[in-house]
């Protein structure tokens, strides 16, 4: 690539990272984000305070050097602690043991951290820069300033949009060719909550896990801060069939949300006690999937992250995604002697992958809300963990496949569906893992699964 | 099956089909229907007057020897009717020739044809008993009359639940055991406007094809009536990020709609006649997928059609595959010795087929919006069909697979993906068919897709 400058659009965590990355490599990058710096006046960012990083986003993050700072305030999450309604609580680890683990971040502290990696490297950063509209055949892009609404006309080379879910940039691109975009909402939404330090200055609860109250057609969920907080996310439908199921339509008001509370979540209630002033305060989230069918503008313009691909965050694997993503499309930046080609290769390789980790994601709140407490799934789970042991890289569990490898998404999700049926097959009417006939699974996962460094991509 | 007795919960399309095969293999079956009995009073359904059927609904028809009656009344649709902005208008046949075609039915005469044939099977067909609840354990549910209010109690063997959508079966029975529901909804609505007859009589436009006015983001169409009607359908998004796009967010009033019309639809506008009245009359529809992880419970109640996997209409199939799962489940009827394995056995085998065309509806929402007009789209449909001649029961076009056969859908999704890739490799930088390298097309047919005789169901 002769001519080696880029626009990039938004300065969160995609945009960020990507900054960074190409600015190492010697790129002209100009970061253009709506938002004030929030190494200034703190971070301002909207929802969803802590993340979880897994192995993906921790191999992009090394790859600009972000992992040491990162990863000082990381608070490790070894498994699922699931808190069933009679008050009892169990911890389901997520891998083999603490080398099998993900983390919870804080999405300021990581944001700054890229950001000054980013200008370190060279990145021009313009904050108060809010993408407006993009002149395509001139090469001029428009951002105004929020706060005197002063709009300034600059031009690009090419736009990389990492501005989110609601990007703009995707909005200007529709405008000039349509980008196929069709987003789905789910009719469940999410409430945010907190729990704050003990009186003592530490964790409330176990700070090791993510924490998980399954109730079936709905659940609440706690991650861990740095600060000895917990974000409490409550995820209901949004309309229910009667009043005994809760939902955001018959839990409106601070004093119903308490008595949701005192029935479902009895120990997770005294634990948040600001509930009712949270409750008024945080709307409902939405959640939804977002496909588009071009990803990127001839070589003018390419968008990654939740811009191309946002998705529920049932799997904690949208800011991994996003990461994976901005390495993938450094690296063809820096390897293809053309930007159009560059974007061409990065979407075609991407977006069979984006799709698999939606649907999974989807797939994942069914199994957090309704079959973590589930005798049957418990089983699977610990057979699971055998098959690891007697086939080691030909079956490895789901879970692991997407959190602690690098695996291409599609060939995970692949290989998870044929597992599944395995799994089932085998512990159908089984009550015990000593009851399961593992010859048989044996020579099932012989049959269908190649080894993992032989099979190819779907 | 010794106990040949079965409760439908629903005489809509599916409820009365089902009902009609059951009967006609000696089942004792009640229908239980929240409206009035169409027959007496007019149809009084809600929307979606008229249908596409195609060769799996057709095939259900025949089954229940309803195929005659029903076809007497089809309109033919061809292809589609492309309605350029600039007023040009182009047929593209959906098949080869007038065996390849789709046909569009009324909802109201089919449902009411359906219902006679069960009832002359002996069906019980029991109307103003809308569903309320089921006591599982106890076997007994309860119908309330609407017009009254009046609740009757009456016990069941096992209840089928063909009650749509919305079903308070499925309600009922995730109340008792979580049935696992996700409802995702697209983030564009419908209007249904009409095009009524010509002044002396006849259709206004050619009847014998669906039309659509393509606009890239949103989409108008419309399909011919018996009576010489058409019903025409306008998707729009629900928000759009400025008022140059349209939707129901900035075209609310019936004046705004005209203006719409004027400046996208200018040669459907004077078809409507009464476009602001049906406006105001009609409320945005609402356009979802809905996916249960469990279809059934054990051998009490088991649900079909839209009431499992209700899906967004842009494949037309909705219909057709209810009318297959309906063929299908009394298939395992006669087959198994029990309900509940008939239940499993069915949910095990519609599942991912039921999925496979949700999938599909969604993305033919772009094709038609966006893709019909475009050159590359016509490009790829004119090399599908050279490719189909040269390797016949190997290549099938997408649509057809989905149309006109009635091979598992999931079989049919898998097929298409393959073929995809083929076209769209065979089509990269090519202007004109002349200019595809046919040869390599050919290999790649050859390499990838096995005969279909001997392609196993995914």
């Amino acid at each position: 690539m002769t001519d080696r400058r880029l626009t990039i659009v938004g300065a969160g965590l995609a945009g960020a990272l990507f900054a960074a990355l190409l600015a190492r490599k010697g790129w002209q990058v100009d970061v253009f984000e709506k938002r004030g710096d929030p190494r200034v006046k703190g971070y301002e960012g909207g929802r969803s305070i802590n993340l979880a990083l897994a192995e993906r986003g921790l191999h992009a993050l090394k790859q600009a050097d972000a992992d040491g700072p990162v990863m000082a305030q990381a608070v490790m999450m070894r498994g699922r602690m699931v808190h069933f309604l009679d008050g009892r609580v169990e911890l389901q680890r997520y891998g083999r043991d603490d080398s099998e683990v993900i983390w919870s971040v804080h999405r300021g502290d990581l944001n700054i951290t890229l950001l000054d990696i980013a200008e370190r490297a060279g990145a021009r950063l313009h904050f108060h820069r809010g993408f407006v509209d993009a002149d395509f055949d001139g090469c001029v892009a428009r951002y105004r300033d929020g706060r005197d609404g002063h709009v300034e006309a600059v031009p690009f080379v090419a736009l990389v949009g990492a501005d989110g879910a609601g990007s703009q940039l995707r909005a200007a691109m529709d405008a000039y060719r349509p980008v196929g975009e069709r987003s789905e909402f789910l009719d469940h939404s999410y409430k945010e909550l907190e729990i704050p330090p003990a009186p003592g200055g530490g964790f409330r609860i176990e700070p090791n896990a993510l924490h998980i109250w399954p109730r079936g057609r709905y659940m609440c969920i706690a991650l861990p801060n740095d600060e000895k907080t917990f974000t409490v996310t409550l995820f209901l439908p949004n309309e229910s069939p009667g009043d005994d199921v809760p939902s955001f339509a018959n839990v409106r008001s601070p004093a119903e949300a308490r008595a949701l509370f005192e029935r479902d979540f009895p120990d997770a209630l005294p634990l948040i006690p600001a509930l009712e002033q949270d409750w008024a305060r945080n709307p409902p989230g939405l959640l939804g999937t977002l496909t588009l069918e071009r990803w990127h503008l001839d070589r003018r313009a390419v968008l990654v992250g939740d811009a191309a691909h946002a998705m529920v965050p049932f799997h904690g694997q949208g800011m991994n995604c996003a990461f994976e993503d901005c390495v993938d499309l450094a690296r063809r930046l820096q390897g293809e002697d053309d930007l159009g080609s560059a974007f061409a290769a990065f979407e075609s390789a991407r977006k069979p992958n984006a799709s698999a980790i939606q649907r999974m994601a989807l797939d994942n709140y069914l199994e957090m809300r309704d079959r973590v407490d589930d005798p049957d799934f418990l089983l699977q789970r610990a057979l699971e963990q055998v098959l690891q042991e007697r086939h080691p890289g030909r079956f490895i569990p789901h879970y692991a496949m997407v959190t602690f490898m690098r695996i291409p998404y599609a060939l995970a999700l692949a290989r998870s569906e044929i597992q599944r049926v395995i799994l089932e097959e085998a512990t159908e009417g089984v009550a015990a893992l000593s009851e399961v006939d593992l010859a048989a699974a044996d020579a099932a996962v012989l049959e269908s699964l190649p080894p993992l460094q032989d099979a190819a991509p779907p």
